[in-house]
């Protein structure tokens, strides 16, 4: 943990996603759970799967962010393609990994293994495996980018795994004042409160006829402050206008 | 509508998508109700609320795809900065646009208006207004490229304003069978499959011990009959293993 501002971007491989038959349940877990360990998500791509697109998707995200966590096409079926798009990501070839055929054999058994589980075992040759306690399917990690499964639930048990090599930096706290006042009322203070406290991000957020005006630093003194005399400003401009804070 | 691949791609601003504060809600809806009308959205980037950035990534989509969205960042406040940032795509300036005046001042009264809700209206100057049923934030058209709300309901409204100007090509449509057979038993004579037919995308998605097939095209017949086929190839691997197709 330093005070280094540290980023990640991720990278789904999502036909099903961008098709709309299924809806994403990944890039929120994966948000929260960066953020909690002081690490910054910055940017999201959705790309097909597509051997260029992934390739070229993650070429563009992998020098620009500390970490890359790419979801989505590791399992057994032709369809499953992104080992192979990440080796080439890296000059790598994929080769049968022995640690994964006996993950694979000691899961299912060796008698009911065949050439499509096994392929599953062909990862990078500079890989590191992810542990996956809920399935077989060999997550991996090589260099900054780590490579893991689109089912939710084994998306975020190989996340855990990941997790355990992660550097976070700065951990980016928030707080939020909502009230019921429109943006328009607010904005120019709100605005000139932004400009006293640049080391603070400050968003403002509509719904409906309330408010949400967000506060988000790491320097937590500062929000604190802006957060404050915030709460003095709208006390000014209407009585009871805070809902919370 | 006619039978070429018309293509989509969404660029969310997204400071509180990338926090993990807000889940998403608008990306599922972009991606069905696009297909619906025969466009592929074939890639979604979020960015943070930064003006270098929205630049970058629309730029880096606009010739790519035939239509272009946005959500996000067209509010008064000083966080807003997507319509600037799309003026400079198109070395354009925002200007204030009468109509979205006229539309604020019907919404508010004119009385109400500040310099914050008038910022509003600036949009850059070759843009066309969307219709806005539910706010009055003006969402607009620039060439391709749909600029809209980051509110989901306000999003939704204005695709459905956007919806009049879009031409759909041809339909995918897709097909499933879910069986009660691990991906790896069925995996080869899907590959065998899926090179037969070139014209179907063919994906295999599991879900705890059963697989979701999903077969997709513009061809129907060639979907149908591969649909058929593979119904037929799992019938002789195992009985009783399909459980919807």
């Amino acid at each position: 943990m330093t005070d280094k501002i540290v980023t990640a971007a991720m990278v789904m491989i999502g036909d099903e996603i961008l098709s709309g038959r299924t809806p994403d349940q990944n890039l929120n877990f994966l948000a929260k759970n960066l953020a909690e360990i002081g690490i910054n998500l910055r940017e999201v791509r959705v790309v097909p799967d597509v051997e260029d697109e992934i390739i070229l998707a993650v070429n563009s995200v992998r020098k620009k962010f500390d970490y890359i966590f790419t979801s989505g096409g590791i399992g057994p079926t032709h369809d499953d393609i992104t080992s192979a798009a990440i080796a080439k990501v890296f000059n790598d070839k994929c080769k049968k990994n022995q640690q994964a055929v006996e993950i694979l054999e000691q899961k299912y058994g060796k008698e009911n293994l065949n050439e499509a589980s096994i392929k599953m075992a062909f990862v990078p040759s500079k890989s590191k495996l992810l542990d996956n306690p809920i399935s077989s399917a060999p997550g991996f990690r090589i260099e900054n980018v780590f490579v893991m499964a689109g089912v939710p639930k084994i998306f975020q048990a190989m996340f855990f795994a990941a997790k355990k090599e992660l550097t976070g930096g700065a951990k980016i706290k928030s707080r939020e004042i909502k009230v019921s006042l429109t943006e328009s009322i607010i904005a120019k203070s709100f605005s000139d409160l932004q400009q006293k406290y640049l080391q603070v991000a400050m968003g403002s957020y509509p719904f409906d006829s309330e408010t949400s005006l967000v506060f988000r630093s790491a320097d937590y003194e500062a929000m604190n402050s802006a957060v404050s005399e915030m709460v003095e400003i709208i006390k000014n401009i209407k009585n009871n206008a805070i809902i919370s804070s």
